[in-house]
């Protein structure tokens, strides 16, 4: 097996921990010892062991020796001491020789894993497979280097780009396609919603899949703070935390409920990833997408085989013309079974 | 090589007649004796020799006896006395033993084919590689069954529906894809726009592709006659035909115009018909679009990777909701190389 075969299995394994490790990133390791494989490891949970330190404390258990073993892992170990102790030390501890790595870590709180090693006589192979490194870490990525949180846009509309009927109805433009939805509400750290939106659709912004599933930080904004008269609200009643954006105070809330200053999506998002929150997905409505589609790095555009003409436009709040380019690519595009839906995935361009 | 294959190279000689032989449909046969293909023939152009004809000449022209042949034909071969003689009279003539078939001819015009054939002792075997000689003669298929030609929308949008930003602007929402709007040109008999369309964009409504193509018939619905009075318009300025929908009269028309009486939608597409006309694509504007909508067989979507918010929706002039289905499945999604533009080609259900 070459790099790229192993990285791909600490890739494989990373993935285990989307939506799980937030604002970590997801992260895999994999030991090889003269060409066989010894160990595996993944960060788990927020606060965990490290993949590599997981990786390396599973061999050890089983009495494996490390000495001359070649580690991969999908992200630089990191040399300080967090919530856990470096990882570079145990490495080193473990006599592992080379270590083989996809992605720098851009986080200056992190230390300079690579040097460390160097210094002490490792070999250290960077780049393989970076590109798929890159985009399993794009939440963790763009949260450390810009002090925002990665931002997707999800609407379901209509071909004639319309997210609600004349008469306010949206449910369902798109149903076969949902689970989708839920697992990027899995993926992210927040969902994000107008008070329109939380006052008339009532949506839990919950995930509903089967398995194990975590739940997404409800921020809703509502500069008026009609919400929170309605302490009744599916967004409410679900457990876990709900952020309200508003200019409103208001004392006897509900202990989940956080309160914080309203703003420009700019300033929303700061204060965001202020709270720690690496990734938020915008569901709407029209005024916040319009809002939010400057700061969107990413739009999963959903569209039903439906035609409504007078309806809810979807960026009912822009006025652009047709010479002004819009900065994202398509990534894929696919159709749904009954040929009555498809999803079309955008990035923008300079992150694409 | 079995039914199957045979017919496959017949069907692909007929796709080389798509867009010359209408209202005619495009058919292909393959002659094959002892397990060879001794000869091949398509339908060239309307009022041409009919595919197996051309099959059957070409292989007694090169001294080859057909006794015992087997002919593969797209459509069952017609048994009447047309601008061409007999099909069913050259097969027998020529001693051919076997004849499959795709597509039985619905048009009662065409006589009974197979009856004659069997009567006179060939062994016939119908309906293989049916479904795509039925895709293959869709045009005239539906013009032939039901009185109206074939009905395919196309149109340019934004990933919010509009088909024009709010200057009026719609140069151009997708390039990338445009050859395939001039092969559908090609293929469809006529193309119709509204008069907004042809005064406004005044476009040329013709074909540009390297090669030969055959430039579409084009139609106007102008009830108020205004593009009459501009005859300097690029729709007139091409050679060919050209029909105007309207209630006005008008006396000194270059020849090419033809006028005829306007109508809602489908008595529109009746008169079509009455003309020769078996196939229109319908290229807008937002009150054709709605107006054609009930009507249509296929739809062609295109869509540019931008955002207008303001501007003209693809379909204005329709209020339907969300619990009103729309009668067409996605046939297939094409995303274009740039990732900038992608494709939805939608047909009716029941025709699907």
């Amino acid at each position: 097996m070459r790099d790229e075969d192993y990285m791909k299995i600490a890739l494989k394994l990373a993935r285990k921990g989307l939506g799980w490790v937030n604002p970590n990133p997801p992260v895999g390791a994999v030991l090889v010892k003269d060409g066989e494989i010894v160990s595996k490891g993944y960060h788990r949970y927020f606060g965990g062991r490290h993949a590599e330190r997981e990786a390396i404390e599973k061999a050890l258990e089983k009495g494996v020796s490390l000495e001359g073993a070649t580690l991969y892992v999908t992200l630089e170990p990191c040399d300080h001491f967090g919530k856990t102790p470096p990882c570079t030390e145990a490495i080193l501890e473990a006599g592992i020789r080379k270590v083989v790595i996809a992605c720098r870590d851009p986080n200056p709180v992190s230390g300079d894993g690579v040097k460390k090693l160097t210094e002490n006589g490792v070999e250290v192979v960077l780049g393989v497979c970076e590109r798929e490194a890159k985009e399993l870490m794009k939440f963790f990525l763009k949260s450390v280097t810009t002090g925002l949180p990665y931002v997707t846009l999800k609407y379901a509309a209509t071909l004639d780009g319309k997210i609600a009927d004349f008469e306010g109805n949206s449910k369902w433009i798109t149903a076969e396609l949902r689970p989708i939805v839920h697992r990027l509400r899995h993926q992210h750290m927040a969902v994000l919603v107008g008070a329109k939106t939380a006052l008339l659709d009532n949506p839990r912004l919950d995930v509903r899949l089967p398995g194990k599933w975590r739940n997404p930080i409800r921020v809703i904004l509502d500069r008026e703070g009609k919400t929170l008269e309605r302490v009744d609200l599916n967004v409410f009643a679900q457990s876990g935390r709900v952020i309200v954006f508003t200019e409103r105070e208001r004392a006897d809330l509900p202990p989940n409920v956080t309160i914080a200053k309203c703003g420009s999506a700019l300033e929303i998002l700061r204060t965001l990833h202020g709270f720690g929150i690496d990734s938020v997905l915008v569901e709407g409505g029209s005024e916040v997408f319009s809002q939010f589609l400057p700061h969107a790095d990413e739009i999963y555009a959903f569209y039903g085989v439906k035609v409504f003409g007078k309806g809810l436009d979807v960026f009912a709040g822009l006025t652009q013309t047709v010479d002004q380019e819009l900065d994202f690519r398509i990534e894929r595009v696919v159709k749904s079974k009954s040929g009555k839906e498809f999803l079309v995935v955008m990035k923008r361009c300079s992150r694409a």
